[in-house]
């Protein structure tokens, strides 16, 4: 990314740069810790992504002579021997970077990347690091949240480029959102840019452009046919929709004929691929003086829909909402002798005066014209893939899919119907999965789009970049709460497992110790509560810290995207369940040894100066 | 942006691209509309952006051989013929778009974009054209509120850099902030590109680096001094701390040498610009055995704070959490005979067991430290700028910064000191900036970053890409409720005004209508509620939409930023104040005239079919 350069950074990075080179301090050796304090979306763990960004960066870390010379108009009383200074500095070749690995489980405090190299030259790589590594690590651990609760069975697709934060914004979370647990996406540049599988048929507006039935469309059938139908492609696919109204109960004339037609404009060109878009139309029933009234049941909390039907009679009808807003099928009629069965609604808690005015069926028109079309492009040797819903409740449009697909496979000795894809999309987040789940949904696929890529639940991880040594000498902030306390000096960490391959905890010491080893019982401890300790005898000993920077260059060669992929997945698997659950999850425990700890608190109560109560 | 192309797009636009070009509707002509459906933020309006960026699009949008060969890999089974019209195809030669300018207030349902051309090319702008519309507006609306809340007296200023999503995030972030009301960025590469006022000074990490206080820098003094300082910068710096230190009543041991030391070398650097971060350092009263027991006082629910003194007395603390979250300096001992003045704080409002476990006193060394400093460097003929703060809180602290100003520009007759500017940061969002106003803060100007970039309240603004008419043929998509129902035909857009040059509505209508005429009583209609209709005689209007490109390239030349910037303020004055205020504003009315209202019903009929009830 050609933004990624020295001058995406905040301006107080190179004021502090001329501040340190002034004052003599530029050859200072600094060490700084990149890590967060909390994890997000009120989980217990992260995935860490973004390095191999940052070691681009770092690798191309020059400043053009346009940026010296926009620097020196914006600061223009800087002595020039900074400029020079600066316009010679090679960050690649004066900094040593060590990091967990990318795609790792990571946790609160444990520091994710750790610099060493000049004062002024680290702190130049501050905010671009840290812009680099926040949004990546965020959606990548958005995107294991939902292939955690998907479970994975179930096929994963980001459909988000539309609702991202910017161009770059889309393509980082296809990148981050595939590392972290998902199959593909609809943004083709990802595809090619990353090798990312992409994934796409159509839009309702391919429908809504089609508005007549003609027979123009001759299919080419498969060279394999046995015989030759004696229908052309579109009067094959009437001749089924005649045969399967009657067994899923619709009128024929309550499909939409426009709908038909793209369906059947869709299978021609892609006879091999054809999946297709349910929810363009809807058959409206009580379609007349159809109001809403925006107050509520208190007692059951539901809105109270109240409507006329065509004959002017009274019908008064229960939406019930759940939590997550999604509005169910449920609708249940009083003071008149008649039920209607209805599905629709949005995932939105805000249902106004107009929601629901119109109600939708997909089934009643989407479903047949496609089962048709289905059929008709069987006799020409191809097999349709399945069907995408894009509203309405998908647990149970999705299960009277399936049911309409065992119906007519049954009838008409098609078995491989059954197996048809059902891809869901439309505003989809946790809570969505959790109850299409707990609903049964007959879901093989899922699109997801706002929710995953601008992590609506958290849009920021919040890593910090902090300075801990400085020629050699620990450094603490120590202004406001602990939870902002950083851990001083240079760390090493360790993550401990158990015989059944889980991990335990990880343990921060400080590089001067002794690592942990198998076999034998260390007392670890809380950072902070004195009393918060135990002892821990690990079965594998794990060091994160890989060195990716060295004075010579990159010291590891980078992982593909594959490999990132399965990391995160194989990294995931050492985690305990409870961990990694949606409600209260238990917290991963992050220790220090008891040096560490000691070190810890006597440097705080020597930087802590002392107050006098007056 | 490199990654603006053809290919930053949803896999089905190329799917239905080919569909259309399959079964020959490459020349259908269409008209799209881009809109949306809802304003953000619970607010009731919205600043348009982006378009600039979408004219640049649509002016390069030309498929590279590598971009084709790349298709023909993810969709083996397409006609050759397609591929050769995808390689020839110049949207800039066969769309026409007209837009309502950038920068403009917008509301949902109007069309900010109508594009008209061939079916296919149309198809392959929409998820591009969404990208980057979607969040330019959603920012640059956020920033826009965040200036009406903040009114115009303060500077604000955007910081959100490292927690943008991604590099580009950032960049737009800094350039839509600009025209949505701010001030300047952090942001050295927005500076440099779009030529944003860019602003820092130092961070925290600055102060730390600094340990002990030696004698080091020699402060050339401005040329213009009457006398010579007979002390050097830093003896100066400590005589003048020795003199202040009484007057703020607080002890001159209290006070970190090595903040002082970096106050002294950043002025050094910077002794025309220089500005100091405060609050790296705390003072630490009662810095033992504290702890803080996480059950609350349900009553007032605050949490109780529990806490021993170096003299083993209880002390029982109360830290007051407003709704927003932030904790103010509200201690009062219970059951003792001494009060603890403090302030503290997180914008957090899980104020768990570590949190506030030390307390922060920025105002007992960081503010001494930079009054010291500040007096040093006017001997020497320099004038410091002002103060960050960035942590604790804000409204007590500034007030606190401004009061020791007054007092020690009194003492020393030196009145330059009571107008420094104090800058404030810290995870600031609207609600907090109403709560700092209503505590009457005495901040000049803010830093905001996180809420601001990510959009935290809503960080998506669900803007659509409709198709309305083809072939002169209006479309409309009628399924799910009619809060998702578009306008249908091509239409225009009129804007009207009253007198004292307020906007009262926007008025959609049918592009073959007369337009509305000043000083002539028109009907308008709400689009689905029959019954609300007005009289309205406008004193002026407005058509909103300018043609930005027709088919021979740009119809009219590109504002600048500083051009958008003015748009965008200039429209919010045409505002009411009731539609902007952040609490329960008032909807401001989006219209159809009477003839559009029944075409919009009468094709709604048509399109829906009737059911039959059994």
């Amino acid at each position: 990314n050609s933004v990624v350069q020295p001058l995406l950074t905040d301006l107080y990075q190179v004021t502090m740069a001329y501040a340190y080179w002034k004052t003599g301090k530029m050859e200072d050796k600094a060490v700084f810790d990149l890590f967060f304090r909390k994890n997000p979306f009120r989980g217990e763990f992260a995935i860490f992504a973004g390095l191999g960004e940052c070691v681009k960066f770092l690798n191309n870390f020059r400043f053009s002579c346009s940026d010296i010379a926009y620097l020196q108009e914006i600061l223009p009383n800087v002595d020039q021997g900074f400029w020079e200074y600066l316009s010679q500095l090679d960050a690649s070749q004066v900094v040593t970077m060590s990091a967990i690995p990318e795609g790792y489980v990571v946790f609160p405090k444990v520091p994710l990347i750790r610099l060493e190299g000049p004062l002024p030259v680290i702190q130049l790589l501050e905010t671009t690091f840290l812009n680099l590594i926040n949004y990546a690590s965020l959606v990548a651990t958005n995107a294991a949240r939902f292939r955690i609760t998907a479970g994975d069975g179930v096929q994963l697709l980001e459909f988000g480029l539309r609702r991202a934060q910017g161009p770059d914004g889309g393509l980082s979370a296809s990148k981050y959102c595939y590392i972290g647990g998902f199959d593909g996406t609809s943004n083709v540049l990802a595809g090619k840019l990353f090798g990312i599988p992409v994934r796409g048929t159509h839009a309702h507006a391919f429908v809504n452009s089609f508005s007549s039935l003609d027979d123009e469309l001759q299919v080419n059938p498969e060279a394999v046919l046995p015989q030759q139908p004696k229908l052309s492609f579109c009067q094959l696919a009437m001749s089924w929709l005649t045969k399967i109204s009657p067994i899923l109960n619709i009128l024929e004339h309550e499909t939409n004929k426009g709908e038909l037609k793209a369906f059947l404009a869709y299978a021609y060109a892609f006879p091999r691929t054809c999946l297709c878009l349910l929810d363009t139309y809807s058959v409206i029933k009580l379609n007349l003086n159809i109001c809403i009234f925006p107050f509520m049941d208190i007692k059951l909390g539901y809105p109270i829909i109240y409507t006329l039907d065509t004959q002017g009679i009274v019908v008064i009808l229960h939406s019930l909402i759940y939590f997550t807003g999604l509005v169910t099928n449920c609708w249940n009629t009083q003071g008149t002798t008649f039920r209607v069965e209805c599905c629709n609604g949005r995932n939105n808690s805000s249902l106004n005066f107009y929601t629901l005015m119109c109600y939708c069926f997909p089934h009643r028109s989407g479903l047949p014209n496609f089962l048709a079309v289905a059929l008709a492009l069987n006799e020409y040797g191809y097999r349709a893939i399945g069907v995408r819903l894009d509203s309405g409740d998908l647990a149970y449009l999705s299960r009277k899919c399936r049911e309409a697909f065992v119906l007519i496979a049954d009838q008409f000795e098609s078995p491989w119907m059954k197996k048809f894809t059902v891809v869901a999309s439309n505003d989809i987040n946790e809570e969505t999965l959790i109850s299409l789940k707990e609903q049964k949904h007959e879901i093989n696929s899922f699109g997801i789009g706002t929710h995953l890529v601008t992590c609506q639940k958290q849009p920021a991880l919040g890593c910090v970049f902090k300075l801990v040594e400085v020629n050699g000498e620990p450094r603490m902030k120590l202004s406001e709460d602990v939870g902002k306390i950083n851990l001083p000096g240079k760390k090493s960490v360790f993550r401990l497992y158990s015989e059944d391959g889980l991990a335990i905890l990880d343990l921060i010491q400080l590089c001067s110790e002794k690592p942990p080893e198998v076999g034998k019982k260390i007392l670890v401890r809380h950072p902070f509560i004195e009393s918060k300790r135990a002892y821990v005898c690990p079965y594998k000993v794990e060091l994160l810290y890989r060195d990716y920077w060295g004075n010579n260059g990159l010291t590891q060669s980078f992982p593909s995207l594959q490999e990132l992929k399965k990391t995160a997945s194989d990294s995931l698997k050492t985690l305990r369940q409870d961990i990694k659950r949606e409600l209260n999850p238990t917290p991963y425990k992050v220790s220090v040894t008891n040096e560490m700890y000691n070190f810890l608190h006597e440097l705080w109560l020597k930087y802590a100066p002392i107050g006098e109560l007056s």
